[in-house]
């Protein structure tokens, strides 16, 4: 796509140019410095270097084409909107979770200071007009998760076309009734946007397609457990963030053919990094593009990152749909039931989710922790004290880290982060 | 009762007892500046002075008399939890939210630094050993209201024997039915607890008791609709703080002998502060005792406090119980129906608490807000926006206060709070 055709599509989507020129060009110099310099990458990893430089040009084309062809644009933030539901309604599904500051004080006369870094970002980035995927929304479905996204929405609203779905806050069968009657909710708004009924047969075509890119993401993390890693965190994160706007039966079989090449390079005995080096497991917040800075810094410090404890990472990739159902309300017990897995910490009590990371550090052979709560995200800060409790029991090395978008503090934690490898055994 | 007798009961219940003296000290003395300091006070407040002065000595004691003939405590922490089931199962239902800094170096191990002041103050209090109330408890009740305290019950449920129940976060018909299950679960962990058997008899009883105390309370707030303002918002605030842990029928007694006071000085022209003193209604999250910074401030700046818009005020007081109904089911549907009208910041989208405030200020004759988030809120912050918002439209000036349980702002908030009620017309 030339760069006229760009603009004009930008431009179409009233997109603010000349503030959306600066952020493709921060993002493409951070890109620069953080991936693109990586030694020994797979080459595989060529397509999501071509997709993230294309991210707002050739798919956001992709995504008008299929518009003008009467498609819809579902935007989430949030792995508890179920996939399956809006492929099978015939939409595309995005995820919105922005994960770099703009429009930050724009942002502020709508929600408070005290709000984390993603939130700010996605009213930031609407405010400023920067986000072509969330221009090209027709509907935005939120969740109430926590306290600062659930309000968030209240102002959000008053923005954008919004469906909020009730995500309740335990897991009792009084819970999940609730959470079925709001996936019935969200069934019956795609319908009716898109003028799609939700029957069997595209039901289970959805669900098999979002099956199969699990799938896929669960085989990229299984591999992860070689030593050497074959794998950067970096890239195996921006794989995570990337399967969350690409289309996904492209996306899939991409991954796959890099998971081949994995394979071949463990066969080899090679890896991203010398054998040997100190893995860490990377736990916690939602790591949204661009949000490299902590990996950046883990990588940095003579470490390697083997798995995203994370919902841009194996929480949203551990568990698949039942796909034994053969009515519609078999399909939707199934989606509840797969749905109400997820370990979110905005759950109580939540234990699974410390399970959950101590699986992870054994599968992964990981020798420790690096804990990850945005500033200002209460869920996750509490648990960060919960899991170092349990960790420390099992006498398993954690550091937690509570930080947001702005780099002032990569310094500092580039420190904290290089004491704690060099403490690991 | 003789100081030796306190601190022996105080002893049995394994107090901190010089951390308790402090605690005491520094109360009383507070209580005379703020209260015993007022003017024109009515002499119905003697009995809010004794209940306040007796409060961790005789109402314990009460307390503990009760339990020695097998009665159980139950403590809450919000007025979510229905004190008709407490009652009905012949238990003692206090309030427990703490409204005083005291073991915050402590609490902070247990939840992050940035959780609100009262949170952290509950959890300090029990790390302590400082509450009576708390350490009488044989239960404790906890909700899934805010992300802070759904979280912190985590970490108190290992201090204490605690309940959580599900509050929604909308009101839908199927969120409206998760709570009906979680009320039955409640009564049911009533019924375990006390061996007392909820009928439609005890119910009927005490949902007539309770009623008759938010009447009670109701006919205060009516009463102060009147100019000059019949009783300073200290002490209407002090009634409403004392309704969460004094015995609810003496309380209720108590109430209406004040409010006949307060009619006779209505039909003699006489007030708590001159004709024409500028009025304000207060407005946010709970103030526990003695979290009375504020209200000082506000009262101290040349205006009057007429209401509170606060769940220590017209939250828990506005809508009754309706006890038309003969079984069991029919009366819990009652109090789900009740419960389920509490306009709380925790609920999305919450549109009605917009409303409620403008009928406060119009029903008091309110010349301006003071909206107050303690610190670290997220769900009062959201809402002191969109209230701001709702009033500037009708030209209702609002004040946004956000501040903590510490005196270090006494100085800034009085300079703000003069500066509003100057401006008010
Ligand atoms: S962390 Fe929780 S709220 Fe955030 S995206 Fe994941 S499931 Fe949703
Ligand atoms: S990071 Fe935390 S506060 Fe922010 S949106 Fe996610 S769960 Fe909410
Ligand atoms: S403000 Fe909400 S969470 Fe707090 S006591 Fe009131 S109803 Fe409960
Ligand atoms: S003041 Fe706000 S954060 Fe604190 S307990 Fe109440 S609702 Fe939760």
């Amino acid at each position: 796509m030339s760069d006229a055709a760009h603009t004009e599509m930008w431009e179409k989507l009233n997109l603010d140019i000349s503030a959306h020129e600066g952020l493709l060009e921060v993002l493409g110099k951070f890109y620069g410095d953080i991936y693109l310099s990586q030694e020994n990458r797979l080459n595989g990893m060529e397509y999501l270097d071509f997709v993230l430089s294309e991210v707002h040009g050739l798919r956001i084309k992709e995504i008008q084409d299929a518009k003008a062809t009467g498609k819809k644009v579902i935007g989430t933030f949030c792995v508890f909107v179920p996939e399956e539901l809006t492929l099978a309604a015939n939409a595309i599904h995005v995820g919105l979770c922005s994960g770099a500051d703009a429009g930050t004080d724009e942002a502020e006369k709508l929600v408070p200071r005290n709000t984390c870094a993603l939130i700010k970002s996605f009213i930031g980035f609407k405010l400023a007009r920067i986000c072509p995927f969330t221009e090209s929304c027709d509907l935005v479905v939120g969740e109430t998760t926590c306290d600062g996204k659930k309000k968030a929405y209240e102002a959000f609203g008053k923005l954008v076309p919004m469906h909020v779905m009730e995500v309740p806050q335990t897991k009792t069968t009084d819970a999940k009734q609730l959470f079925k009657a709001e996936v019935l909710r969200y069934k019956e708004a795609l319908e009716e946007l898109t003028g799609v009924k939700i029957t069997v047969e595209n039901l289970r075509k959805s669900i098999s397609v979002v099956n199969e890119k699990r799938k896929a993401l669960q085989r990229l993390s299984r591999l992860r457990a070689a030593d050497p890693a074959p794998i950067s965190g970096r890239d195996a994160l921006l794989i995570n963030q990337v399967s969350f706007y690409d289309e996904p039966e492209r996306f899939t079989q991409s991954i796959n053919t890099l998971c081949d090449q994995i394979e071949e390079r463990i066969a080899q005995g090679g890896g991203v990094v010398p054998a040997g080096t100190k893995r860490l497991l990377l736990s916690g917040c939602p790591m949204a593009v661009p949000n490299w800075k902590l990996p950046y810094v883990m990588e940095s410090s003579n470490a390697v990152i083997v798995g995203e404890e994370s919902c841009i990472g194996s929480r949203n990739v551990r568990d698949l749909v039942d796909d034994s159902a053969d009515t519609i309300e078999g399909m939707l017990d199934a989606l509840v039931d797969r749905y109400m897995k997820i370990d979110c910490a905005c759950f109580t009590p939540n234990d699974e989710r410390m399970v959950n990371v101590q699986n992870m550090v054994k599968d992964l052979n990981a020798d420790g922790v690096v804990h990850y709560a945005l500033s200002f995200c209460q869920p996750y800060a509490h648990e960060a004290i919960k899991l170092q409790d349990v960790l420390s029991q099992k006498g398993i090395p954690m550091l937690s880290v509570e930080t947001g978008y702005s780099m002032e503090d990569v310094e500092q934690l580039k420190t904290r982060v290089e004491a704690f490898v060099e403490m690991l055994d």
